[in-house]
């Protein structure tokens, strides 16, 4: 017997590793064989674990959309209004994947590469989790609707998802700053008043 | 001797496909011979035209970057003001892309399978684009500085390069309605008033 708790912990070093070695040399061209090697495990150690690349691809994505759907409920649970909900909901995404820019990458460059019941999975998280974003933006927008609230989510989402091209989480702007900026670009514009003048929603 | 007019028609055509068969399976997978079918062209056919898939990939990211630029620099021409000049930019940008939307997705996915010469020229090329972009963004904000322009200029590209990912320039969003949804938001913000009622910056 494998003790549970060892098991799922190694299985999260073995999906970090292999996040790391997808953004940086792609899903296709990398091996199981290179996988072990980062892994410093055997090839039959990590296949106790996950069935191939495919898996590996799929607990990857899976693991880290239902962490992010998760995480924004906690963090909108103690929201005053839209506009505080949606600065929580910024804050927790660009936080999460400021941790997490190789999965980001992952996230973004393999979404094709699966298929089937997990490629059906997958979409059925990314669906729900468009879906939070959008009614918080169509909550915002209630009393002067000003277009498809789901284009805005969208615009939004690209704002943020944009960064594993050119943040880096330790330079000399942090995940919050961040976070504080793309939600004040997004309420008020870049040349509108500053956010202590702008009407905020709620 | 080869007519120049055919070779570089040719040459287009190879890349438009090639574009689409990177976008659709990905660079690293394509072999020459997928590309050879997918051309309708001989093997040692679209060799006369290109050393290799590197160079295709290159000759891809090269053209789209230097037109984008290019156009981009026209659209500005005749611009009046920050705001003006800035939506002019967006609506170059989506409308372009709107129409190359597998180079798009090439251009996002492959920027690290470059290297040497051909990745500096390329990023020269970016490094080009960005830095217009940028001074548009500081040009608006000089009267009220909200912070750094390149983060601002970064969330925008953000915006309307995510759109490989979601958008149907056929579907019932033009590219036109979509830059014109995209230059609100980012001048304005989701619950700012309305463009007529904004200021304009300029």
């Amino acid at each position: 017997m494998v003790d549970p708790l060892t098991f799922d912990s190694r299985l999260a070093r073995i999906l970090t590793v292999a996040a790391k070695v997808f953004a940086g040399k792609g899903f296709h061209p990398t091996t199981m064989r290179a996988l072990s090697r980062e892994t410093e495990m055997s090839l039959a150690g990590i296949y106790h674990y996950v069935s191939g690349k495919n898996e590996l691809l799929y607990l990857i994505q899976q693991r880290c959309f239902s962490a992010v759907l998760a995480g924004a409920e906690r963090a909108l649970a103690d929201g005053h209004g839209p506009a505080d909900r949606l600065e929580r909901f910024i804050r927790h995404h660009v936080g999460f994947f400021a941790s997490h820019m190789s999965e980001m990458k992952v996230l973004a460059h393999e979404a094709d590469s699966l298929d089937g019941v997990r490629l059906a999975d997958i979409n059925g998280l990314k669906r729900r989790y468009v879906d939070l974003l959008r009614t918080l933006v169509a909550d915002l927008d209630d009393n002067s609707p000003k277009g498809d609230p789901q284009v805005a989510a969208y615009a939004l989402f690209g704002m943020m998802n944009w960064i594993y091209t050119w943040y880096h989480p330790d330079g000399p702007i942090s995940p919050d700053a961040l976070a504080d900026r793309f939600a004040q670009l997004f309420l008020s514009g870049v040349i509108a008043p500053s956010p202590s003048t702008a009407p905020q929603g709620d």
